[in-house]
């Protein structure tokens, strides 16, 4: 069968045009998220949207049916980027490893996901990210969260609720509970990452389990909310490796609070994070009313030594296209100023424009009227003009 | 033969990474040159990245293998977008045909084509432009170029010169001095692209021709210069239409003196354009000493016929990279501030660096310092203070 071809004035279903007030307040978003990111001493950098799908393509931890793929000149698979922490890490091990650690990056990208339409969800979309390279402290994890916190606030989100976990309390949970199981460890993880809770109980009625472990598994659903979910881990916990890591999360939790941040934080060690790179704390940010996150990150302290460089690392990104839908944007009150003129009185007319361009922040468009074409600008409600179903602020008239 | 894989740390040959320093620049001279096209009445949109080729990929006049091609999940063509007239052509004739023209929007895109290695260009790049949509007069091309002259001075770019070229006086010569032999029009037509003036003659030399229509091929490459070049071209063209296209000429030329932007321009009426949808004025803009133009536009009225909205339009897109490269653009002054702290004193460090953040325009690094590690900065040249290779205005020591 042929695919008919699209109409011309079509664009691909997965894709999103910006009409210019949504593009303005997009703009805004990402300008006050990096002014944010930069008061942090981030520096922003640029990597390509092009990128080897051997190299970042598998490193980024997409699954391989969500990758856009294409094929370079040479026949090397190439793929649009799904994220930006991997194209980092390889900045940061080649042209940036003669720089000393710690690192502190940001971007502004976009970035490629292949989704079902049916999901309503876009192929392409706008992150705002950081990633701090070089310091395994939890003083770096709560310096990136307690920055994504300021950053949610510039951007105008004004109740927004961040939750902590760790891959390591979660793993040494599983591992203690279900040993030499690793397809049923998947099992509940996968229930955990889809944040269904009711699969999750289905799934362990149906596995054989001793009634200590069986507890203990049940227990982790409970294992949310402020510095006593730590706490109340340490008797779930068994292992060396997870109590060190309810250690880390504690201390992280702790400075937070000096942050002025804590009252935005809750601990949810039932979060598994969207990233196989995830080594340590993760975290996601979310609106009040929003079902889905507006921002994520966590640690990856295996990752730079894939690019030739070991180094620790911990990072987020903000959604920007969510925060759009959140964010609360005062309505660009810039003032329009329009210039009517004939030809016979441009001079006069261009150099007004001129004038007001220079000397105040108006936006002054210029409109040349033909001989013998009428042209009225009409005034509109609060003394503002309409002209051709535009609204102006002012009108300077050269068309006598 | 099995293509070998890359090294983990390389990226596509054909794309660059953007360091802090260089992106900051990049970033400014955007900043600026849409801040300018915004105080002309510009609007910014944002169209996506993914085009289906059926419709923008093939109005984007781009040859067919410099176009990034790939499938979506139905199995239709899609291209990574080569510019940005054809997806804003489409977007007017959308979602925008309800606005009345004209139209004034601007853009900041990534476009990609791609290119032989060997010419050391690269596949993706960045353009800032605008599109006047719904005014075919000569008032509106004068407007874009004037306009295109203020960016280049927002960008930092001091001395250039924009030439201008239209062409439907062209091909008026070219029809009147090769009746019926498009194949020879073509042949001249694709020396003077490639400014290959040497080549032009020697296809003249080869070609059966009367003595005055000789010598009106010939007098074109002479056809550059002042207002003159006009009234000098008056002496070649013929029909109707050329006579035209030089009076439309002569306006915007007259109508640039008023813009103040004279001393700039000049007229080239061996001009070809580099896309097919131009059909009248184009042009492009120079600094001194660089092989290949920083800006190029032009009127393209029969482009959004073909997205079902008839309407004339002119436009041009700075080739932002290019910019880059001679922009006169003042170091970031910016005051950077290193607060390093031991544990036991960070509630004083975290609070002192978010002062700093509140009530400065400083970006402030916090450095956590575990304890047994030493952290010495030393005074570096200029008293400013050097740690782990970064300079800083300012230390505040919470590490005793």
């Amino acid at each position: 069968m042929t695919m008919p071809k699209p109409k011309m004035f079509e664009k691909p279903r997965g894709v999103k045009d910006y009409l210019p007030d949504l593009a303005a307040k997009l703009r805004r978003i990402e300008w006050r998220v990096l002014d944010c990111m930069a008061r942090w001493g981030y520096r922003q950098i640029i990597t390509p949207t092009l990128e080897y799908y051997d190299t970042v393509g598998l490193a980024s931890s997409t699954a391989n049916e969500r990758l856009f793929k294409l094929l370079d000149n040479k026949g090397t698979t190439l793929v649009l980027r799904s994220e930006m922490t991997a194209p980092i890490a390889r900045v940061v091990a080649s042209l940036l490893k003669d720089e000393a650690l710690p690192l502190r990056l940001s971007h502004h990208s976009n970035v490629f996901r292949a989704i079902e339409e049916e999901a309503g969800r876009e192929w392409e979309f706008f992150q705002t990210g950081v990633e701090l390279v070089g310091d395994g402290s939890a003083e770096a994890d709560a310096e990136v969260i307690a920055l994504m916190a300021s950053c949610l606030k510039a951007a105008g989100v004004r109740e927004f609720a961040i939750a902590l976990g760790h891959i390591g309390v979660l793993n040494g949970v599983l591992a203690a509970a279900l040993p030499d199981r690793p397809d049923d460890q998947q099992v509940l993880r996968e229930c955990l990452l889809h944040r269904n809770y009711v699969g999750y109980r289905a799934a362990l009625k149906g596995m054989d389990l001793d009634a200590g472990a069986r507890a203990d598994l049940e227990r982790i659903l409970r294992l949310r909310g402020g510095r006593e979910a730590c706490d109340e881990a340490l008797e779930v916990v068994r292992d060396e490796a997870s109590m060190q890591a309810l250690g880390h999360l504690r201390e992280v939790w702790d400075a937070l609070q000096v942050y002025g941040v804590g009252r935005h934080v809750t601990i949810d060690l039932t979060m598994v994070g969207n990233f196989a790179y995830y080594t340590g704390l993760i975290f996601e940010g979310y609106a009040s009313g929003l079902g889905f996150p507006l921002c994520s990150g966590g640690r990856y302290d295996n990752l730079l030594a894939s690019f030739g460089r070991p180094a620790p690392a911990t990072g987020f990104a903000l959604e920007t296209n969510r925060i759009l839908l959140v964010a609360d944007d005062p309505p660009d009150d810039g003032r329009r100023i329009l210039v009517l003129y004939r030809k016979h009185r441009r001079e006069e007319a261009l150099q007004k424009a001129m004038a007001l361009r220079r000397e105040t922040d108006a936006a002054v468009e210029t409109v040349f009227v033909p001989d013998g074409e009428a042209a009225d600008p009409a005034t509109g409600s609060e003394g503002r003009w309409l002209f051709r179903g535009r609204r102006y602020d002012e009108v300077f008239r050269y068309d006598d």
